[in-house]
């Protein structure tokens, strides 16, 4: 019998065996792997969602990822209820980043939000970034790759290139992502700088997490840029940019877990991304003491940023409408100097946003593995004091930064 | 028989005689005439829409206003598209209008997305505050009413005072208004400082009008404000709030026709009402030449200022918990310092988007009738001059002032 269709047409949670019924259940899916004979064992990684890994018994080359989503937050159980409807949003932005950029997100084979699940092709030959940079391993691509991946999404999801109603219509489909944007709002911007249940604060950094609560400059520049976040819809963001939702190899660079995406400002991507690598060049003088390696990590911060300025300007001037700029309003010295305005406001808040992604990971909830996989303790405290400390000076200091070496210079003068 | 319900559950454009069918087929409308002898008779006023006045036969005094939208563009004609959604929009913001703060808008009796139809309390014993300030009338409530209704209607929607749901839930009424949107971006920011087809430029000022073209400062801080205008969504805005769209007398007043209403800036509302204040300011060096009239406008500036800076702080101090602030993140002394700050970029906004307006009614399509209007062409021309240079200067230099008495005494020292 040809029909193996069972009805999934309302939400259930799958399991290793009724996964294969699903997928034997769509046609694309059934194609690919050519058998109806499937192992699905589970990848233990999500803290949010169930990730399977689908493989043809006959032929373990050939295998997906699926990944679905469930009513509550997964890492902390069904007592924390957390709307699958983010499985949506990453399912729509992944989308639009296959359209914009394919060659640095995973192919998209199957999608069904009724059932939050994604189909996704299995990266088998990558590693999560976090992993290979706690190994020291360079990645001689990366930087460009992400530069061009933030100038791409950014660009062409903004007013610089979209026409009023592209990018309203755009806007809507991610508009109601609340919870996640509620997720940022509480745990990047708030609880980790005031007494709240959720902070994990290693005792011997306590006073330094006790003074930053008295400090008044430090809270309203965490305010001005949590408002920031909030009302200032630049464009599409992923929205949890680290370098654990980064699949990478010494020749590929993959973005995933984009289910955080929503109309936001240009710099938090940016700036979640320089953050995770200084609090990784931070981490590098307890782990590995590779001076070398900690020298790669700043030029490929500045490279990233470079690069993401040069094809962020490339696009701009190749585009020749928009909705913010038609043709014929303003001359070409005036359109530079305008640019030129406009690009050292996304450095300078990118530079900010890499401040609050670095404080909040010290002292909130979800730490980096990075700093607090030290083993000891002393080493450990050492790598969360000076993280912190950073953190904070971007966050007071961002708009006395013009140039992206006037962050790396910055930390160059640390040690 | 007393079913006279008429097939209306499609859209239909109404006219004198229709009308009455429409009004006596909705029960609460019937019930408020208390007969089926009504009059109908169009309003001649409307640049978008059709505006009828409704009165039972018998009793004159019992009136309604209907209004409904056309899918074109009234004042151009059916060459001139224009989507009827507009009127959604109109429905939706002075419900929530009528909900925040009634005493200053009118009663909406019946409305009726499907028909964009919206019926309204009739303000018999009030004009339109544009006529009156030609005639040199005083209204000694206008700013306290202003600078509470504009406290009110923008606090109440932004991120100071919503949770995050209820913003983007919000929001999702409004995010859809691009058509009208896309009005203000070409016809407020764009057209009127360019070669374009729909400006009006009165020859008297060509030079003037040409010289602009080329002012690179202008271009540039336009182009800002302008980006602020699609891109920062404080709070929910009326969106076209001059003295044409307030019906006032010396005791009452009421905001009318809200059909741009959307997301935005905090200080485009504040701004586009200070800014038909100074063209009204300037139109009486030439109309009325009573410097005491031509005070009370002044006063009446910062009085609306004022009153609004104040009501939105007692609004702010009296929120417990936003989206952006929650109890105990901050201290007393470092809310105050950031509401400082805040409320400076709102004053600053203001004055920017003050200047845009003011600018635009100079150069492009829709002048005010305060200055167009004054016949003598020499004596409409120094007022045109005198307007665009203050639009000019509020727009390149509106950081630079940091109390509304810095505006009104630069306008004090112009003569």
């Amino acid at each position: 019998m040809k029909n193996k269709r069972v009805n999934f047409m309302t939400y259930t949670k799958l399991d290793a065996d009724s996964i294969i019924s699903y997928i034997l259940s769509i046609d694309t899916l059934h194609h690919f792997f050519g058998t109806d004979t499937l192992e699905a064992s589970e990848i233990g990684d999500g803290n949010l969602n169930y990730v399977y890994i689908v493989r043809a018994a006959d032929h373990p080359e050939k295998a997906l990822i699926l990944k679905q989503a469930v009513p509550y937050l997964r890492i902390a159980g069904e007592g924390y209820p957390l709307s699958r409807d983010r499985m949506s949003y990453e399912i729509r932005s992944l989308k639009l980043y296959n359209a914009l950029i394919p060659q640095h997100v995973p192919d998209v084979l199957y999608a069904d939000e009724a059932m939050s699940v994604i189909v996704l092709e299995y990266l088998s030959k990558h590693i999560i970034m976090r992993e290979g940079m706690m190994d020291a391993i360079i990645y001689p691509n990366f930087a460009a790759h992400m530069g061009q991946f933030l100038a791409q999404t950014l660009f062409k999801t903004s007013s610089l290139f979209l026409e009023g109603t592209a990018k309203r219509q755009m806007m809507a489909q991610f508009n109601n992502n609340t919870e996640l944007c509620g997720l940022t709002e509480t745990f990047v911007f708030t609880a980790p700088y005031m007494e709240h249940e959720t902070n994990e604060i290693d005792p011997l950094i306590e006073a330094e997490a006790l003074a930053l609560r008295e400090d008044t400059a430090f809270k309203i520049a965490m305010l001005e840029l949590k408002y920031k976040f909030m009302n200032q819809s630049d464009a599409l963001l992923h929205g949890d940019l680290h370098t654990g939702s980064i699949m990478i190899n010494k020749d590929e660079t993959y973005v995933i877990d984009s289910e955080f995406a929503f109309f936001g400002p240009f710099g938090f991507d940016v700036g979640a991304l320089i953050g995770n690598l200084a609090m990784s060049w931070v981490s590098h003088f307890e782990r590995s003491k590779d001076s070398h390696y900690q020298g790669w990590i700043l030029e490929s911060i500045v490279e990233l940023y470079e690069t993401f300025e040069t094809y962020f300007l490339s696009l701009w001037s190749a585009a020749e409408q928009s909705a913010l700029i038609e043709p014929g309003f303003i001359d070409h010295k005036g359109l530079k100097q305008y640019q030129q305005n406009f690009m050292q406001n996304i450095l300078q808040e990118s530079i900010g946003f890499a401040g609050a992604k670095i404080s909040r990971r010290q002292l909130g909830i979800a730490g980096v593995a990075d700093i607090r996989g030290i083993e000891e303790p002393k080493s450990r405290a050492r790598a969360e004091k000076m993280a912190l400390s950073i953190g904070i000076h971007l966050v007071k200091n961002y708009r006395t930064m013009h140039l992206i070496t006037d962050l790396t210079d910055y930390l160059r003068n640390l040690k």
